[in-house]
């Protein structure tokens, strides 16, 4: 979808035009490549929240010192099925290539890899590093834990991060790739809706009176300034219509990533994106348990025939988890990507100021 | 909270019964006490629907032959890290044990181990299978599909089971344990609301025309005969409030099961508890990524800080998953296990035509 303020921007001038940043950013020319990548499959995907949008961020934890651009990924403890790695509060999105690099590795050797990470930063859409196994035909789950965001079940505290999951499986004509925050919605959804003057459906966020919550602007606001109240985890509001079930999921992924790679949980993490955020990675042949074409055919097969099962009346198509993204993927190769106007306008920002050729 | 129609049996005598039982259907005593303590562990948790009351439901397999009493578990492939298993359609809770056993085995080894089993059968609540990894201080998931019961977002045909995810994390007073299907509701909260002549809320259903069903008991009719129309995915109906997020994870749960098992998906069983299901085990030591005990300890204050953080008005407590469970279980081996009358009628009538002492 094009909006009315977007520029269409050929695939291949933003990618370049993020390198050149990423580059005078004072990253070595293959980190700069890697972190326009991770942004990049964003945007080509569709998800402007995570794309070019996300620069003017980076820019400001670059300068502000909260991402240390010289760190470098270290290993700490591994096994041949395992990695424990420290981000040095390095850039997210090496730090989660350099752990899915080790997850991959290790599933080649032994049919499993699981990489846990501390001390990084905000990595990204979690899909990127499962769409790096699926290249190797592996099938793959990432997590990651982020800055409090979403209030326990009967709780008005931010507790819990949008703490997201990502799952990948081979398949054809596209992976199931299946990427989604534990919380209703995203903070990316209460700031469109602010900057839109709409007031959000009911069921997504309650305020510090543990009231349903429908005016943006107040909601955007009180979560930026860590207020009572907050998002609430998928499922909504109390039990009803089983909201404890997203509360019970994002703890799972704080237990996967904060806990067991020993670094912060949410609730201790400054702003709501997140600072010093830990990921969860693992990786596994499909081979271990049959042909793995046999596999991937089945799985082909079982989408398809949700695809064409029968559509509730006024729906014409019924999507599989990843479908939209690649398909946007094809069109935005084709055809450009829409940049929104103020998005384009902090790029062409960054570049000034760091003085390489904008957009 | 024991109802008007409760009966109060203490565990021992229901343990002990259901032992007798199993026995007698033909199982041998070491896979009769197996049987019983999925069962028991349900109904210690206060989770009815998957205790003493599924006894008929398996007593009818049984008796007809869809499940195979004489059956094993069969491993048909393994590598030090994975495991394959045919249950060759046993019953659900000795396939399930016999898969976790190797999965436990393998992670005790390697620090890893995934199992995954087609052609099995109900496998009572998914979590059980997480205390056993619990025992031996690992982290761990319990995956099955079940029988189609649930919608895809915009579609009217069950193309899903209810297909929950467990995952357990030792902690203390008690483990991180969170066990939850999927769907917004399992069939028997509709049950339920059948069963009492009760509206149900809406955004948990949809009937054949894709309408929002609040009908309990045409919903139930029509879930059993497998009409169109069924249990919407966590998150509710469409996109708006998420349901497209329940929906991904039900696929991935079918894609780390049924496919990855090369068994039979949701839509191709019949009824809605699932005949040939397959299921999904992957346990992991935390001791690979630091100090077991540090990361127990990471994880036992997590909780505490969530269970300690601020209630919205009204509210005076905030759960983490699993402390409901462990709670009732605490009170049930006290205070006995609180049967429902239908259910202690028909543990009774199953006892009787066995020729066993019943309740």
């Amino acid at each position: 979808m094009i909006g009315m303020n977007d520029s269409l921007v050929p695939e291949g001038a933003l990618r370049a035009c993020m390198e050149r940043i990423y580059v005078r950013e004072g990253f070595e020319e293959s980190d700069a490549k890697k972190i326009a990548d991770v942004l990049m499959q964003a945007d080509l995907f569709g998800i402007e929240s995570h794309g070019a949008q996300r620069m003017m961020y980076y820019h400001q934890n670059i300068r502000s010192g909260s991402v240390n651009v010289a760190a470098k990924p270290e290993l700490l403890r591994e096994t041949p099925v395992s990695a424990l790695i420290d981000g040095h509060f390095g850039m997210g999105a090496l730090t989660g290539i350099f752990a899915m690099e080790q997850a991959i590795a290790k599933a080649k050797k032994t049919g499993i890899g699981m990489a846990v990470v501390r001390n990084s930063s905000h990595y990204g859409i979690a899909g990127y590093y499962t769409l790096m196994a699926e290249r190797e035909g592996l099938a793959s789950f990432s997590m990651t834990n982020t800055g409090p965001i979403m209030v326990p079940t009967f709780g008005r505290e931010m507790m819990l991060g949008t703490n997201p999951m990502a799952f990948c499986m081979p398949a054809d004509p596209y992976p199931f790739w299946f990427d989604a925050s534990t919380t209703v919605v995203t903070l990316g959804k209460v700031e469109v809706y602010n900057k839109r003057g709409k007031p959000m459906p009911q069921g997504w966020t309650i305020d510090a009176q543990g009231q349903p919550c429908t005016d943006a602007k107040r909601m955007n606001a009180s979560i930026l300034a860590g207020e009572r109240g907050g998002i609430l985890p998928l499922g909504g509001e109390g039990e009803l219509h089983s909201g404890h079930k997203g509360y019970g999921l994002a703890i799972m992924v704080e237990a996967l990533t904060g806990v067991l790679a020993q670094g912060m949980t949410s609730p201790d993490m400054c702003g709501a994106h997140g600072d010093h955020t830990c990921h969860f990675f693992l990786a596994f042949d499909p081979a271990m348990f049959g042909d793995p074409a046999d596999i991937r055919a089945r799985m082909s097969l079982y989408l398809e025939r949700l695809r064409a099962s029968e559509k509730i009346p006024g729906c014409t198509r019924i999507y599989t988890p990843g479908e939209k993204a690649f398909q946007a993927m094809e069109r935005r190769l084709r055809e450009g990507i829409p940049v929104e106007a103020n998005t384009l306008q902090e790029v062409r920002t960054i570049a000034a100021e760091l003085g390489v050729q904008g957009l």
